[in-house]
């Protein structure tokens, strides 16, 4: 799969992931383990935020510095203006800035694929009862190994929607949608107001590379812990900077604003920062920049999505050997999940099962099965231990 | 102030807070030290969280548990019950999780005190724009020597009126109000729904003893960063049990629900986590339990709170008598926020005056003016060395 010095490269790259150690790990679109670069900055922010402070003028502005820093950081990988990132405690608050600011009206339109994450259809359900607006969900799981997601999406459309809300990778099946295409599909039947486009890339963002200016979606909402491999607690969410003026700020607080000099609010911040709320744990700011820095010296984007991509195919193409076993793609994954189902059913178990031997997956609801997810540095070794123990079970 | 042996236990308790050494510290306000056991225990939750996942069945059942000691551990400090706490980023997202989750109708009206966070004021601002509410601010910033704010509050009380927002202690000038007079006040103005009581209460928790159930107020909103001195990062809201039903969730996520087979919401958590959203730093929680455990080595929250006031009050004393340094309260203050001006007006020059000399201090807005925070550990050296200082500018 690769060559002797880019596995000596990647056997000492994987080193400095002290919580791989012992373990078949495969829960990246649950939680990345953070790597050693990253605990290492935490660390050393929060003792000089603690040092220095822990309240003063000093880590005041180490605290703003900290936010341009990170900001431009996830800017750059996204592939988007700095001025468009908002910083999030994680991707479900990205999803709410973006499904609560917009001005809805009585009788608009959100369309859902059917493969959201539940708390994404909880709020589309109380935006329902607020506001009396219309949800209705297109069947794209279905599309998985035939037919064309971009296809189920337009004819859902209607003269009054006013949102879609899709996820970029989906988190059960792992399929790709292509953004771009669904973007000129919902530009097309616009009719009277931009049909505004919502993306939940919980599992593609450390995971694709990624262009959003070009793609042209409105919001896309994303976590560092996952695919990037920072701490829980930091998310962001882009916003298009031609859609920023249209959403709204909801939850808000010092974060969001401008001030006088006798303290009162004269308006919004000019940039995303609008949406960011209050008192964050900043140490994890750091540690989300030293992990995005530590995958970048093993490869780019496109290599280390290449290499995601090989390995996926790989086990795809050992679990498709085992009997009783059968993944949800008839054909190799675009992306690092691999979700397959067991003839018996008996996924909790399995997983169970596994997870006393030191094997992390988990299991889906809808589909029911077993998601295991690659990173491009899970090793063949790791994943043929992890094959021989499925097929012990 | 205090006897021998009181005073040798609390140098040996002081010790325990290594960041406190070598400086002035006046910024619990803004935000409180932590003390070893509370980043001991935070390392250690980290340690756990990656080791054992970082997303694992055994994390997994290790994230609900430690959710669930750290709201026992709130509502015990609160004297509110377990299934009033949500855990929150902050003491603002406590606020917005209150503010936006009324069911607002046009011309409803919302009463604030002219002593409330700017990012409060900016959050009642968009109500007002969204849902065409009224919103009214009382002056209770001049009832700090004389007068009574709660007649002030009753007396701007109208029959459309549906929240009052006030701060437990003004952050301003460290004024505490009653709140269980305000409540009454309010209860008698009720015409036809309740008047709902919205508290800031980002300087009075870890301040002072509270009892939330006697109080009667409908939501309390809190954070662990200040008085307590856990993490940034980690705050809460308590909402009363019967206005539990009438307060919405806005922010959803994958904690706020519950969820059937098919991974579809069923409803609300049955409990106040309804109001929690997704993702969140979790080893902050260890820490913000380990530091309130170390405040009760100490003694009681009424013999802390107690510690606070004579701090307060003999470092109010001291300022009193420096030329050219008046102080806010005319009497020794009910907190421990001891604010002051100079006949010079120049607050910024003197806080990074004194920050040059490791005092650490903060200037407000309105009314323009230096805070200077002192907590139960606070020494007398330490306020006689600020004291000093403040003289030689």
């Amino acid at each position: 799969m690769v060559n002797t010095s880019r596995a000596a490269q990647l056997k000492q790259h994987r080193q400095h992931f002290p919580y791989l150690e012992g373990k078949g790990y495969f829960n990246y679109g649950g939680q990345g383990p953070m790597p050693q670069p990253a605990i290492a900055a935490i660390n050393q922010a929060q003792e000089y935020f603690q040092q220095a402070g822990p309240f003063s003028s000093a880590v005041n502005s180490w605290i703003g510095q900290e936010g341009n820093l990170t900001r431009a950081e996830i800017a750059s990988e996204l592939g988007a203006p700095v001025e468009s990132i908002a910083l999030t405690e994680d991707v479900s608050v990205g999803c709410n800035i973006a499904l609560w600011g917009i001005d809805w009206q009585a009788g608009d339109h959100v369309l859902l694929t059917d493969c959201e994450h539940q708390g994404i259809i909880a709020v589309t359900q109380e935006l329902q009862r607020r506001f009396q607006i219309e949800v209705s969900v297109c069947p794209i799981m279905a599309t998985l190994n035939q037919g064309d997601p971009v296809a189920v999406i337009a004819q859902h459309l209607r003269p009054n929607t006013r949102l879609v809300v899709l996820s970029h990778i989906l988190w059960n099946t792992g399929q790709v949608l292509p953004l771009s295409e669904i973007v000129a599909a919902c530009r097309e039947h616009s009719v009277n107001q931009p049909i505004r486009i919502l993306v939940d890339a919980a599992q593609s963002v450390g995971m694709l590379p990624l262009n959003l200016m070009e793609s042209g979606v409105d919001f896309y909402a994303f976590t560092g812990h996952k695919w990037w491999c920072g701490a829980a607690g930091l998310g962001g969410l882009y916003v298009k900077p031609d859609a920023r003026d249209s959403l709204h700020p909801t939850f808000i607080g010092w974060r969001s604003i401008t001030i006088d000099a006798h303290n009162q609010p004269t308006g919004w911040q000019p940039d995303s920062r609008r949406y960011e709320i209050a008192t964050s744990a900043i140490p994890l700011y750091a540690g989300l920049r030293a992990a995005i820095a530590f995958h970048h010296t093993l490869g780019t984007t496109e290599e280390r999505y290449g290499m995601i991509c090989d390995r996926s195919a790989y086990l795809w193409q050992q679990l498709t050997q085992l009997p009783h076993v059968t993944c949800l793609r008839s054909t190799p994954p675009q992306s690092g999940l691999v979700s397959f189902q067991l003839a018996s059913g008996e996924h909790v178990r399995l997983v169970q099962f596994l997870e006393r031997k030191n094997f992390f997956l988990r299991v889906l609801l809808d589909p029911n099965c077993v998601r295991a997810c690659v990173h491009y540095f899970t090793t063949e070794t790791e994943m043929d231990a992890l094959v021989g123990a499925i097929a012990a079970f």
